[in-house]
């Protein structure tokens, strides 16, 4: 059968949004992957892991620029409008995302150090910092791979966990601190990995919230949790 | 004279696009004033003055949103191309950019607070991470209005004097520390004031990077400075 010009053009549609969310969801992968590996490398003081992080950094960031131009592409040839249009653009904007936690996850990396007190490591493990992030960032990428918008509303509230961990985890630092003028580089690296977890979660968050809009169009970015149109309110 | 329905169309085209930047150099506006004002804020300790920074975050947050929308109209109605789409698609990424510039402004008024020692105020003065800072931000918002490819590079270089300042406040904040372990609190919101400026200088750099792509159609986000195309580094 010789498919009509108009079909055509929707199969070309489909098959160049296809390309473009593989793009995308490559990022995600690799950034899960690359969150993992910088979280092994802190724990173990493992340099070399670390180092391989930093390295990779490189192919995320080169992922982005070719989201970014797929997306310019797509719309150019095929003028998506309503949803179709919101999807592109919204794959544009976590592209954005993903990038910078790439970049976090580099940071977690280049906070990685051998001698990192065991009575520093084992406080900050009890706040569940790195559990609650990973978890946040997992259901932000299964809320994107399947429009679930459940997954969604249910990565805003595993972030608001991420959140109490790492004022918990200021507060560790905080009393190490004081006790241990000494060891302040150590502290201050510390510091800096609480804070990668944290942004990594505010960067989880912001992908579900793209999905949300994706789905209703609803722009719930600058919404307090507890403001949420009733809709989602119900899913969580 | 009756314009054709062509002509109007561009005509329309035109408006839109005006109203479109007149949100994004509006944020632009903004996150300067917001910047200067939590600047103020935090070397006065003017504890009003860092509220009312905060309480105008809202206004950033709500112009990114109309930013967005208004760039997603643009597109369905007009299905631009080249270079046109290309701008829209970089409004809206810069759009994004200024709303995380606006969170580092709260995140400088959040961190002011009327007890930091003299001291370490003059010590942090000397790294010029102010100044370094409000000039980078200043040469991307010229880049942006002008279109200006030379303040773009400008932006770049500008960026590494502010990178080398944060380096130098941390190494303050670092000495602090070691001699004053009771005054942890203080040091750690110096902490954070100096990555706010660090992060601003970054999203500069960023605005300044989507407006050679604007003029140039050249992706030059992930590579360094001395990388740059010949086109580029002749200009600075």
């Amino acid at each position: 059968m010789i498919m009509s010009a108009q079909t055509h053009l929707v199969h070309q549609f489909d098959e160049d949004l296809d390309e473009l969310k593989h793009l995308l969801y490559s990022m995600g992968d690799l950034v899960t992957e690359q969150i993992n590996n910088a979280t092994k490398a802190f724990r173990t003081g493992d340099i070399d892991l670390a180092q391989s992080v930093k390295d990779r950094d490189a192919a995320i960031n080169a992922l982005e620029v070719s989201t970014d131009r797929c997306a310019t592409l797509l719309i150019a040839k095929h003028q998506p409008t309503a949803t179709d249009l919101r999807f592109v653009f919204g794959i544009a904007k976590m592209a954005t995302d993903f990038e910078r936690m790439g970049d976090q996850a580099r940071n977690i990396a280049r906070a990685s150090r051998d001698d990192i007190p065991e009575e520093l490591i084992e406080a900050l493990a009890k706040t569940n910092i790195v559990e609650s992030t990973i978890k946040t960032v997992n259901l932000a990428m299964l809320a994107l791979k399947n429009l679930s918008e459940t997954a969604a509303v249910n990565t805003l509230r595993s972030d608001g966990d991420v959140d109490s961990a790492f004022r918990d985890g200021i507060k560790v630092v905080t009393v190490y601190l004081k006790e241990h003028p000494d060891d302040v580089e150590k502290a201050l690296a510390c510091l800096d990995l609480l804070k990668a977890y944290e942004r990594l979660g505010d960067h989880a968050t912001n992908i579900a919230e793209h999905v949300i809009f994706i789905l209703d169009g609803e722009d719930i970015r600058h919404l307090r949790l507890d403001a949420l149109p009733e809709n989602l309110t119900k899913l969580s």
